[in-house]
């Protein structure tokens, strides 16, 4: 089976090396370089090559390096091109990682403390019991699930959102549009993990933030479009929210002078929240070329209508 | 039953009603008030007042409000007295946040990420899976254990070191001034949780440090006076560690200009890892009492020998 690989050359080295030693069935070419086009099946990248259908006839898989989609042109994949995004362990333990160093970080006023740290001033403030601090996630699929189950481990409230219904053990689960004020409303720390579509651009705003509980913070983990970044340094500057965990934002790198880099209560970290494992994230696209092969479902495939 | 408390205020208050409601035969007095110096069984403090058991002829039990016991004077308090430490779950839960945090964020090279926002700079650095990074535990008493346990679940490769020897499953325990270095030689992340004893004062020092591995960091969550803190500067700026989580100095508050409030590689908090909760602890407190009045052993009693 021949595959085009289009994406971090270090990475496609390492899955290269890897395959020839534990798949060897499975050739990997590492763009430019593609072997004969007519026996590609699939291609593996974050931005495809321009006309992927037609460069590869016989491509039968379009598969994303990373956990989203987006920056698939829909319009431009014929619909019959399953398009799957990246789902293995070592992206979601990285996530589920940041997002309880964030919520515990929030959850303890460190922001605060680390304003107090640069003054020189040693000042104790009341905490509150992990129980009784509810945490919203917005987003319940593989990321916003395993991120929730990892919280309720420490003890949190935990309540989530989604499009559609879902049944987490512990957890309030709220789904649609109708829904979001319930579950914004009982959010002290809301996590956005959504995937980027045309309505969760802008979601993160105004109208939003103040269906928050006053004095809220926010962890954003999904995409930066999806933030208005004023209205975050407004809610900030009034007090509506405490502080935000910003993993990030729309351009990045964001730019030299953003009033995001020196925000006080702003923690900012550059897209690093998760990255695809090589070792991890190699097996798991080996075993979705398996079930292909066995003509079972894959995982992750995106569903077209919804947009992820 | 009588009992003196002699700590906070606030939190006198809350536990005399709190009792009144849930326990009305145990009375107790806020310090300097006593009731009847003769029908006092029991006090809980921090300092305790002077010349306690003269003052209170049949005192039967010291409780100490906190985790640590090492302000009790023991060549002035008779062999006989029980001297107990403050064992409950918000304490334990409080500092499970704590470590958890810190480690999480030593692991994702935060404090890294934190000077590149204050640099204005977005740059992305290699991560490590949780699986691979040692994290050793110095202090396996009931708030070791339970923050070793919580970073099981996140993955980490988790080892212990104590005094006596311990059994942790899925984590390997090293005990004694003998076993020390195999601890250390494999401790990327070193959390010391050490109750402050003679053998420990100073314990974090040149010596210790040199024989973590290069790169290592420290999260300091025990007593101020462990920590050599010029020994942790010069290990900082040499690169043998690489970042410090410090919650506990000698002095507290830690003088202004100290050079921890400014070093760029030190997260500083005003000993705020955990403290004792109000409803959590008055449960304790009574169920502590009620074994003490059933003639049961008492949970936390303090080893005079080993002075904690």
């Amino acid at each position: 089976m021949h595959i085009v690989y289009k994406s971090e050359p270090q990475r496609g080295l390492y899955w290269q090396r890897w395959l020839a030693a534990h798949a060897p069935d499975i050739h990997l070419h590492l763009w430019p370089e593609t072997g004969e086009p007519e026996q590609v099946e699939a291609v593996i990248a974050w931005v495809p090559p321009d006309d992927v259908t037609r460069r590869f006839p016989n491509l039968k898989i379009l598969f994303s390096v990373g956990a989203g989609a987006e920056q698939f042109d829909l319009s431009a994949l014929p619909a019959h091109l399953p398009l799957v995004r990246m789902i293995e362990p070592g992206l979601t333990q990285g996530m589920v990682e940041y997002i309880t160093f964030a919520v515990l970080g929030l959850h303890r006023d460190m922001p605060r403390y680390f304003q107090q740290q640069r003054a020189q001033q040693w000042q104790a403030h009341s905490a509150m019991p992990a129980s009784e601090r509810r945490v919203g996630i917005m987003g319940l699929g593989e990321l916003g699930r395993a991120a929730l189950t990892q919280l309720q481990t420490l003890g949190f409230d935990c309540g989530g959102w989604s499009r559609t219904p879902h049944q987490i053990p512990g957890a309030v689960c709220w789904h649609g549009d109708a829904q979001l004020p319930a579950f914004l409303a009982r959010s002290d720390i809301l996590v956005c993990l959504l995937p980027l579509t045309p309505s969760t651009e802008g979601l993160l705003n105004a109208r939003l933030f103040s269906q928050l509980p006053a004095g809220a913070a926010l962890v954003q983990a999904g995409r930066g479009p999806q933030l208005n970044e004023q209205d975050l340094l407004t809610a900030l500057d009034s007090g509506q929210l405490r502080a935000a965990v910003i993993d990030v934002t729309e351009p990045e790198p964001l730019p030299a002078g953003h009033a995001f880099w020196t925000h006080p209560a702003i923690w900012l970290t550059p897209h690093i929240a998760s990255r695809t494992q090589n070792d991890s994230a190699v097996s798991a696209l080996v075993a979705n070329l398996r079930r292909f092969q066995r003509g079972e479902p894959l995982h992750g495939v995106i569903d077209r209508s919804r947009g992820y």
